[in-house]
């Protein structure tokens, strides 16, 4: 086990009616004048910004509006927030939504007291991810409409600036949300590819972690990871066929927390590999693809890249999670047929496995491919990708190809 | 799942020589002027204590120092505590050692502030264990040296009143630790019998919570016990056999906090049974048995007597987590398996599993049974304890001859 910090200070607020907690929340935690940040879209059409904002008046606090996030959120919107909150005075940041309008929050939070252009807190550093450390942030909170990126706990913030098509992230633990309010009831009237792609993107998020070590050393995060595995699959498959089922709702939204937050990466190498989040991201940044469709084609194809240098690993993943029994002669079929199971879970939830199924994309020219695999973040100092086997332009090519 | 609000504030900082960090650590909380606490045994002896001072000191902040913290710690050097932290103005508390040391440091740090008599906040009301609200606790901080009670994350407090034999506990999530500093070198100098009661302790904390409810609605934190279940299992018998084995002592500390900080109880009942705890605490305090040595006879007691009531659950539990092959004629016959392969891993830990054979215990009278079953803390209106089956005063008795 490598050594590690741990802090995870998001209350979680979980159960039916919980938004209805959103003022007092606030309140408790010395916000005064609240900006509500949302999508515009559901969370505002269905009433349930206005019933939350009515609900924040009720604590005797004030409220500025601001809507218009879309998926893979943009810059120009956080900039805009930033001068409105600075002008209105806000003291606390209310997002209501999913991963988009929690990180366009986010952002704005870490915008609003700092001197410079935001943006640069999602530029590479030298080629290199930097820790960044910022002028304290405005308190965030949530409440959670679409379970997925677990951004509502995490230390992540994914912007896309879309001049250029760039999708960046960057890490602060000053940002992570002070409560996240969870109402599994709330994600009860999702289209169901919404809440398959939430399914993936929750899988896939300790599947970075699990994968980013050798297989020994870290017997409870191994476990811990599998506990998101088992419980994206068997609650993930109980939504496809009954979208109203309560408890399923409720575990898939906690478990969007807790796999990433950072318990599953305790002790692992840069609590994570992360090579398949940044290839999907600049796939998203491409084509504008939902990230857990473009991760149901990526995962996959990374693993039938890399599994040979890790094969303890996926032999424990292959056997202990996708229930494939161990073939002692050819250990190698072992991880084959799980990865298959894979493919055919993402197909269970109805999300193509491959590129060129997938609507927005097709069939991506080599030309394509290499600019993207050239824009791919890098997370270490020799301009590769992921820790279990570090990728370079001419990988993530091949891994496209495969994604194919 | 249960309606619940979960909150896990405390940093973890894991890893070799990461004690050297305490000063800096207690500095950055606010800390001033710290009250050292310990048990004055091997930490004491060892020299840990003295080089944590120094380090404290380095880091500018002033140090009082208090040892002689017991097993089972007592009421009457809590008051001890109190009254010496108010006369020397501490406001911080660092507690080096398990969760007797801990647990005492917790106690003061409710006490110091609170004008009344801190054991106030132990005693029942009417019965029922009620909810403590205390004014602001003086911060904890803690460098751990034993794997255990998980008292290091938890919002628990046990404190023993040494003249009426009363083992009273105390939940509070204002005392909770703001970090724990967790060292697996310092750990590996233990005897076998505090490792093993260790483990057996941790397993204890995700079993209460894993039965605690119906087999169905809470399928993420049933993997996120069973994760704790392997981990204690593969990990204990490691060490047992290897006493230095860093990865199987890190994995056995972080599962120490990350079983009893709520986490695998979250949307269970009352976040847990804790029938077999309250039936444990009155043997400890009748015969001052170390808790975890308590628990390998009174928990398969308590399965023993209770199964029938849970059937989904010791089911689920004896095919998953102890790989019984499931009796499709006599399913009961699963779950006997399944707790008598509990016995034998506990045994495995060098500790047995019945009352008989523990050195400070023997043979128990009927009256002492009865004795000690009348003074189980209740957690129900109607007198009784535990949420899978609510157990009185004779379903008490019944356990201890069981665990005889």
């Amino acid at each position: 086990m490598n050594d590690f910090t741990f802090l995870s200070p998001t209350r979680l607020i979980v159960g039916r009616n919980a938004e209805e907690q959103t003022g007092e929340w606030i309140r408790r935690y010395g916000g005064t004048k609240v900006l509500v940040h949302h999508d515009s879209m559901y969370c505002k059409t269905s009433g349930l910004v206005d019933k939350i904002i009515e609900n924040i008046r009720g604590a005797g606090l004030e409220v500025v509006e601001l809507g218009g996030v879309v998926p893979n959120p943009r810059l120009s919107l956080v900039y805009e927030g930033i001068e409105l909150c600075r002008k209105e005075g806000v003291d606390f940041l209310l997002a209501i939504g999913g991963g988009s309008v929690i990180d366009s929050a986010k952002a704005i939070a870490m915008g609003i007291r700092y001197a410079g252009d935001v943006w640069d807190f999602f530029v590479e550093d030298n080629g290199v991810v930097r820790a960044v450390e910022t002028e304290p942030c405005v308190p965030v909170g949530v409440v959670l409409t679409i379970a997925a990126t677990g951004s509502e706990g995490s230390n992540s913030c994914v912007i896309t600036k879309e001049d250029e098509n760039l999708k960046r992230f960057c890490d602060n633990d000053f940002h992570r949300p002070v409560f996240a309010i969870e109402n599994p009831v709330l994600t009860m009237s999702l289209p169901k590819f919404q809440t398959a792609c939430g399914v993936i993107d929750i899988f896939s998020h300790s599947m970075e972690r699990y994968f980013s070590d050798e297989g020994v050393g870290h017997d409870l995060t191994d476990y811990l990871c599998e506990a998101i595995f088992h419980t994206c699959m068997d609650c993930g498959r109980r939504l496809m066929a009954y979208p109203d089922d309560y408890d399923a709702r409720a575990n898939i939204m906690v478990a969007s927390t807790i796999s990433h937050n950072g318990l599953t990466g305790m002790g692992r190498r840069n609590n994570g590999d992360w090579g398949s989040h940044f290839i999907e991201h600049e796939l998203s940044g491409e084509y504008d693809v939902t990230h857990g469709a473009g991760l149901a084609a990526i995962i996959p194809a990374w693993m039938k890249y890399v599994y040979k240098d890790n094969m303890p690993m996926f032999l424990k993943w292959a056997t202990r999670v996708m229930g494939v029994s161990y073939d002692y002669e050819h250990p190698e079929l072992t991880v084959l047929e799980a990865i298959r199971r894979l493919e055919d879970f993402f197909r269970s939830l109805g999300i193509p496995t491959t590129l060129h199924e997938m609507p927005d994309v097709g069939i991506v020219p080599e030309e394509v491919m290499y600019k993207m695999a050239r824009r791919v973040r890098v997370t270490n100092p020799d301009g590769t990708v992921g820790t279990l086997k570090p990728l370079n332009t001419e990988d993530i090519v091949c891994i496209f190809r495969l994604a194919q």
